[in-house]
């Protein structure tokens, strides 16, 4: 795990927390807010925890993975992890966290903590990187995604509150 | 304001909410926290506010501004404002958070709301530069001091956290 980055990004939501939290938790949702992600299966539901199935277009091809997301609803996180992982990815797992900050507004926080393959026997990530070429390209990645990821969550959860509003 | 770019980072200290405000709001030991603060004098302390001066060294030019900060204990937020202003600053805003995260961790988030300069009757922004080079280098700075700020309030956090520990 020595090669493992942790990374943390964050945007502010004008959105209660609990809206928030309604975006975050509706993960077979997801293909309607990220555009990259093609389909988002609940395939296990148990005590406090899913797994789930995402199928990802990752630069033009479709990779898929499983994931396993811990609930915590009183500390409002989503802590994630894949158990079988892409191509790139020797381990990848974080946290979606949801933090009031007041009553109408919401800290969105996604951290991430993943390390790169190591170089199989034929010396290569994936038949074709270095280790350090596959780093680079997910740490890319994640920070592009991140970014990407974060602003969508907001934006629904922004769309949300003001439907809520205009409604009462 | 059109110019205006918002940002936002963070880090997560194993520290306790309170112990956080307390590294947050002593902005008089900020030259111990962060190398290039080399003075930073309280000049006026009101209802809710403080207005200060520091002194930083900003590549290698001892550069001084004067701040007002606006401290919300309940919310855990410190509103600062720049008052007057270093040469390449149009305006400079933003807030230091510190959002419980759990009893024993706490979301720091730092925001910054900048703007460069216009150029001047000379054409150039403190003399030297475009308003797109004066733009490109505090953007620079913002990035650099944000993740180097957070770093050293989470450092100063936790060192006290596990003192407290200690001493407990």
């Amino acid at each position: 795990m020595e090669n493992t980055q942790h990374t943390e990004h964050t945007v502010t939501a004008q959105a209660p927390q609990s809206v928030v939290w309604e975006v975050l938790t509706d993960i077979e949702n997801y293909p309607n807010l990220f555009g990259a992600t093609k389909s988002a299966v609940i395939t296990e539901r148990g005590d406090g925890y899913e797994i789930a199935r995402l199928e990802v277009d990752v630069s033009g091809q479709l990779q898929a993975w499983t994931t396993r997301r811990d609930l915590d609803p009183e500390l409002g996180v989503v802590a994630y992890r894949q158990l079988e992982t892409a191509p790139l990815v020797e381990h990848m797992s974080g946290e979606w966290r949801a933090l009031p900050y007041g009553p109408d507004r919401t800290q969105i926080v996604l951290t991430h903590d993943f390390a790169a393959r190591q170089e199989g026997a034929d010396g290569k990530v994936a038949g074709k990187f270095t280790h350090a070429e596959a780093h680079e390209m997910l740490a890319g990645a994640v920070e592009r995604n991140s970014t990407a990821h974060l602003a969508a969550v907001r934006d629904e959860a922004e769309r949300r509150a003001a439907r809520a509003k205009r409604a009462a």
